[in-house]
């Protein structure tokens, strides 16, 4: 028996591929430096029969592809879907780039002040999580996903009713390359990661608070190398205090981190020194999941 | 008579020199391409006479400089005065570089969080501006420094007793370079600007808001030429909605905005639409107002 599925988290950086036998294990996985940003226009068709399906013994498996492979980078544009959505809705809407080939929609919801909000790859990873356990298709559930471009999820019922896209990741990455707060070690003094989550106060008024980490190091005793931990938890504590409440959702409500382990870490211990209860979960696991789960979705459709 | 003062305002860009009379008049007025950041060390006090002084024909004239001529880029290092301080305790702790050439020293207070917040030339705008009118000498005033590094100050009795700084034109530059934000137009639709005042709130949850400049071009129907308009009124309102009450000042209370005019003119339209009262004055008469009274003090001290 071959596999069942080809399940591809391909986004802007890399691709990640999995072949699924029937019942969801995995067969095999591996990782291509296939990210949309160094395709070459029209390039991802190809490249995705001629490196990802053989590398994976999967020349003829269905597959099915999630993240920024839909956006304009990528193989084509696969339309958002608008929330609320879960899995039905997601799987209703699949773009068939190929016969076998269908790659998950992005989502759009109402955003702050009437702005548009969008996600793509994440809402795979989010179905997947809920796809995971019963009860957590059932009332509400926060979820919150780090990353470049952080989201805060309201869950509700198995549905993605809102959410809200952070930049912090990227604040993080162009000012520690291009402002004064630029800084050379990594973010790994615990300290003064808390010294950044204790500045961060209830998240307003960050252009203030980012310049103490000039300041402290200018105007006080600070060693600049420990500008980028400051800085990192500035900005993830500024993100926990104040966004939540963007999504209508209480300051204390308990909070299911989503994600790359290490980064979420970061996230849980900024909200453990708020009193948030919080939990991590591997993304990974449940973008498989995710992927699973449409696709026996969309074998049914 | 020659002239009484050679008062410059000698900042990372640029320097401004001019020549007052003894009744603070001016007598000439030049710029200079000698900004700090543009200075080999060691450099300032050569270029100073070789090109400054003889430019305005004051060879011999007594020299009161601010700005980041007193910093590790500059001339020499003016050690902080401490807040509160006003014009007696600046003129209490000029740095005199060589006989006849005074440096003002730039200000420290305590900032957010306990760090530690500073300012070098904008002590100097401040005081000047209390001076010009016996009236802002008495009670309370709340002043707005905008800039790359914006200052907010409470100024109580004549003395800067408490300040903030906000790096609202640095966050502005650098996203507008280097983030997904980037954007090429001028920041002049004032539609889009008035957006991004909307946009902004309450002025926490800033990571966020920001993804809006984003996704209202990516998933709505916003041209992307409007992103730095856009940009400018959302950093410009957050920061205005919410940092008084860093100083412990009330939304409400009246601002003046001192400083560049144009620049200026984006906080009054931020400010306006929140209903609070404000007024902008002359940064560059400002500054020679200072400079031009801390030479009397200091040549009585």
């Amino acid at each position: 028996m071959g596999p069942g599925l080809l399940a591809c988290d391909w986004g802007t950086t890399n691709l990640r591929a999995w072949t699924l036998d029937g019942a969801g294990q995995v067969v095999a996985h591996k990782e291509f430096d296939l990210g949309v940003s160094k395709l070459q226009p029209g390039q991802a068709a190809k490249r995705f029969r001629d490196e990802v399906r053989p590398a994976l013994g999967a020349e003829r498996t269905p597959a099915m592809l999630c993240g920024m492979v839909g956006s304009t980078l990528g193989w084509t544009v696969a339309p958002y879907a608008d929330c609320p959505a879960g899995l039905p809705e997601l799987a209703a809407r699949l773009t068939e780039v190929e016969p076998g080939v269908r790659i998950v929609p992005g989502l759009r919801c109402e955003g702050i002040a009437g702005a548009p909000d969008v996600m793509r790859g994440e809402e795979t990873q989010l179905m997947g999580w809920v796809a995971q356990r019963p009860e957590r298709a059932r009332g509400r559930q926060v979820v919150c996903h780090p990353g470049t471009h952080a989201k805060w999820v309201l869950i509700e019922d198995g549905r993605i009713v809102r959410f809200v896209t952070a930049m912090t990741g990227e604040l993080y990455a162009v000012l520690s390359r291009h402002s004064v707060l630029k800084g050379e070690g990594p973010a790994d003094d615990m300290d003064a990661f808390d010294e950044g989550l204790a500045a961060a106060g209830g998240g307003e008024a960050l252009a203030a608070r980012l310049f103490t980490a000039r300041a402290r190091v200018v105007g006080g005793d600070k060693p600049a190398q420990s500008t980028p931990s400051y800085l990192s938890g500035l900005l993830i504590g500024a993100e926990v205090a104040a966004t939540p409440r963007l999504l209508g959702v209480a300051g204390g409500e308990p909070v299911a981190l989503l994600g790359d382990a290490a980064l979420c870490g970061f996230y849980k211990r900024a909200l453990d020194r708020l009193g948030v209860a919080n939990q991590i979960f591997d993304g990974e696991a449940a973008a498989l999941a995710g992927l699973f789960a449409l696709n026996r979705m969309g074998a049914d459709a």
